[in-house]
């Protein structure tokens, strides 16, 4: 029963990271498969291209389950998803033959920038919470909940 | 005493963990003792095994962690002691003189398919608790229990 | 408040990770920038230095956390934040001219060292604690969090 309530608080952070998992499984045969291949130009843009993704990865896992875990799960979930659709779209466009228009090393800036933010927020709420005794957050959850959404905006 | 309650549930992730820790701290070692020998073309491939070692390292724990926060520790832990002894095997492979016979880029496929099967079920089960109200968490225990025994036939 | 609670156990955890979050982000701009300057052979320093960093990140963040949970979130990330500030040295010194005098691939080992010994220990007084019925928690808080100074020693 313990566990059902801590499960309860992150499992939608569990999806997305499954979801992660899995694309990051997806681009291990991609880069598996090209290695058989035996071109070596565009082993080495996939290869390129999962490592940067790669290096990223723990950064995006260690933001978006602090701020799941600080603030509010769904919010932080949907961020999450939004990453991964970039990251996707990061490796495709890598991958690509107009090899010149390849984004650079780092991306999915925005979705990043904003768990940051909410996890600076939710901490900073806690500190508050803490010294203040005011706790906001209820209202936390809504503003995050609502400004997650303006990620969407291209 | 909050802390204890916590621990109680992790405590076999965490051992493994750290043994997955030390043996990352090996594998540093190895390769550092490499560098300083001076031979580039052993350096590289030991180089290559530790990279291939540590893009694959965030994977395992975020599965091996959400697996056993969804489901039970016990199997998730067991199946992370299995991929441990399959990541030596693969890493003492690639550095042997025989590099043809190398594994590739991807190892360890069937502990991680296992862990993710896991999570998969684990969030479908509370999902299922949630919308139905029936929870199959005390089966699901025995069943994951009995199936990562299956992980050992070769 | 279910959450709150849980807040109270990491948010020192929280913090580091943030630092360390961003520190990522600060070496990621770097690399970046340095791709577009066109320079090689600082390209390939800078490159190389961001990957020796980030080889060992997702080590850093499971044993700190790990560390954290089991015993005291204090000492942990007390020893964090001083990792961040030796990686931030090995980052610097191996961007630098001297090249010769750069560190090799392993880094701060003292604090990584002492949170898997803070693991240890805690393991081990979880295990005495289930098995004995002896629990040194107190104890252990207050020797882990006076010998967490001494790493302050150069």
């Amino acid at each position: 029963m313990e566990n059902q309530v801590i499960v309860e608080h992150i499992f939608l952070l569990v999806i997305v990271t499954l979801f992660s998992v899995l694309q990051n499984a997806f681009f291990a045969v991609k880069l598996e498969r090209e290695g058989k291949s035996g071109c070596a130009t565009s082993f080495d843009r996939v290869s390129c291209a999962v490592r940067n993704c790669m290096d990223a990865y723990p950064t995006f896992l260690a933001v978006m389950w602090c701020a799941g875990l600080c603030v509010s799960q769904a919010p932080a979930a949907f961020a999450g998803v939004l990453y991964l659709i970039v990251r996707h779209k990061y490796f495709v466009g890598y991958m690509g033959q107009t090899s010149q228009s390849t984004p650079g090393y780092v991306f999915g800036k925005r979705p990043i920038l904003f768990l940051i933010l909410m996890c600076m927020v939710g901490i900073l709420n806690y500190l508050m919470a803490y010294f203040l005794g005011r706790c906001y957050k209820a209202q936390l959850k809504t503003v995050t909940s609502l400004t997650a959404s303006l990620l969407l905006i291209p």
